[in-house]
């Protein structure tokens, strides 16, 4: 019998992230019961067979739907059956705050697994999200335009958690179900379009790819990979400046003098968010405008300071950036 | 009477991006008949009759199209009509060779833009791409996939070249028009969907609009914008480190050892490009490589070479990358 492509695709995946792992290491893998994360737990059980890593099956019940409770435990069943060595549920109370209700949900998700992984111990926690996933992701970012950093996409890691098939698409996890006889669900959430991703993934992709070429999607996940690897190094050359700007009695403008821009535009929005400037208030027009104090290039009334979200105000005397924050009026 | 608000945001856009132009600059503005040239070249004429420039109209004929000469004498009239003070035509022979056509004319458009401005000694070479030109630009870099830089658009300026509507749309140059008595050609060109831009214009754009909000054509230009600032700085850095680390026998990869991949990525690419491997076949994949051998990484068979298209191999030799290329046979 031959090995179905798209169940070798997503055991690749799993060995080649995890490529690490020690034996007897403990993975934990979230399912929703989507093909994405139960082809996922599927390559994990497989590759920890012989790699020796102790799997658990975890998945989430949300509150949010009628009979999310029944759908939790028909998903812990799936997951003894394709051979997960324990199974664990968790439920959580979303309050959505101010976030909607997709990033509410998602949020007590990431919580509520990494409590998880911390109290397993588990040495890695796998999410499911494919290569469709991630051109829906950029292309997000791109309409929201806040710059580079919006636009790339999902970390494949970061902290415990993996994202092993950010280059296996939805199609192959399907075809790994099927494949191996699990059945996965089809969660009613993904195809209502009152969520700007399904939007995107039901009618501007489809478009995209047929307008331009059925390699659409594959190229939205590669831009996004690259260019994280850019911002990174930005970011991290950024922080090191920060470093060495730092002083007790504010920034030392003599150091960020002979830098470029883009770096010292990071320090300083660094430092109005230390200040207290709320980072959802804070956009590209006030860093500009601190990038303009900070360069001495600051003209007309109130040339001296800039004032900032969340009364901070930042203000320069002699070669030192100072921020202060005004106490609101209760 | 009132100035309409599409005609005070031409204007502005001119006199904001040509701030710096002495009196009795030459100012060259390339027309091609549409909306958008012909709308900044009234722009230009009124803002340079208080600034003191000497505006020059300056049309191409590709002789691409039937009747093309006839269209360029039709576009010389309109020019005089708008008040250049004078006006001049180029007739261009375009050479498809391995570009598409459209490359092709955009190629030798720019080269008698160029020769143009030497003659004609002007300080600035104004173009009129719009806001939607840039949106259309980003997406289509974004469907290539080839990263960050392949979504950064269209450089507001380069040389004696400006962009100044890059801020502006393209419904605010056809309503300048408009008010203006102004009677824009449409390119048929530019509903030919054989074109992938065009395709993006009336088939993508539309639909991202309709799904996501109408900021999008707005978002992408942003992104693109931001962008390009972090990139510009990366390559510079980049620029900086390959001096650093270029020896006359080689690449030091002492130098290189603590820098960022991002930064090494870079220098090493240009150190490939130097020896002669063709950019349009250098994919990431070669740099991937590159980047192994460099930091001594790579494995197995032909562990200490790297084959590079054209031709060009790069070696290591203790601590020294070499390339060499290896003439092709006759």
């Amino acid at each position: 019998m031959t090995l179905d492509p798209a169940v070798a695709a997503t055991r690749l995946a799993v060995r080649t992230t995890l490529a690490d792992l020690e034996p007897g290491s403990v993975v934990l893998v979230a399912c929703s019961g989507g093909a994405d994360s139960l082809a996922l737990l599927a390559a994990t059980v497989f590759e920890g067979s012989s790699a020796a890593w102790y799997v658990i099956g975890a998945t989430v019940d949300h509150g949010l739907q009628e009979g999310s409770a029944a759908h939790a435990d028909q998903v812990v069943a799936q997951m003894s059956a394709i051979g997960a060595a324990e199974t664990v549920t968790a439920t959580v109370h979303v309050e959505a705050g101010g976030l909607g209700p997709e990033a509410a949900a998602r949020r007590a998700r990431h919580a509520v697994l990494e409590e998880m992984a911390g109290r397993f111990g588990a040495a890695a926690v796998l999410l499911g999200h494919t290569r469709d996933d991630q051109a829906e992701t950029v292309l997000l970012g791109l309409a929201r335009g806040s710059g580079g950093r919006s636009i790339t996409g999902m970390r494949p890691a970061y902290d415990a958690v993996r994202r092993p098939f950010l280059g296996v698409t939805r199609a192959q996890t399907l075809q790994a179900c099927a494949a191996q006889g699990i059945e996965p669900w089809d969660d009613p959430h993904n195809h209502d379009d009152r969520f700007a991703r399904v939007r995107v993934r039901e009618r501007v992709l489809p478009v995209l790819e047929r307008e331009l070429g059925p390699g659409v999607a594959a190229a939205l996940a590669r831009t996004g990979d690259l260019l994280r690897r850019d911002l990174d190094t930005l970011d991290d050359l950024a922080d090191a400046l920060a470093g060495a700007a730092t002083t007790a009695d504010g920034i030392d403008l003599g150091v960020l003098a002979d830098q470029p821009d883009a770096l010292v535009s990071r320090v300083l929005r660094g430092a109005a968010l230390a200040a207290g400037a709320p980072a959802a208030e804070l956009f590209a027009v006030h860093v500009d405008a601190l990038l303009e104090l900070a360069r001495g290039r600051l003209r007309g009334a109130g040339g001296g300071q800039v004032q900032l979200p969340g009364g901070v105000t930042a203000h320069r005397a002699a070669d030192r950036l100072l921020f202060t924050a005004t106490p609101v009026a209760p």
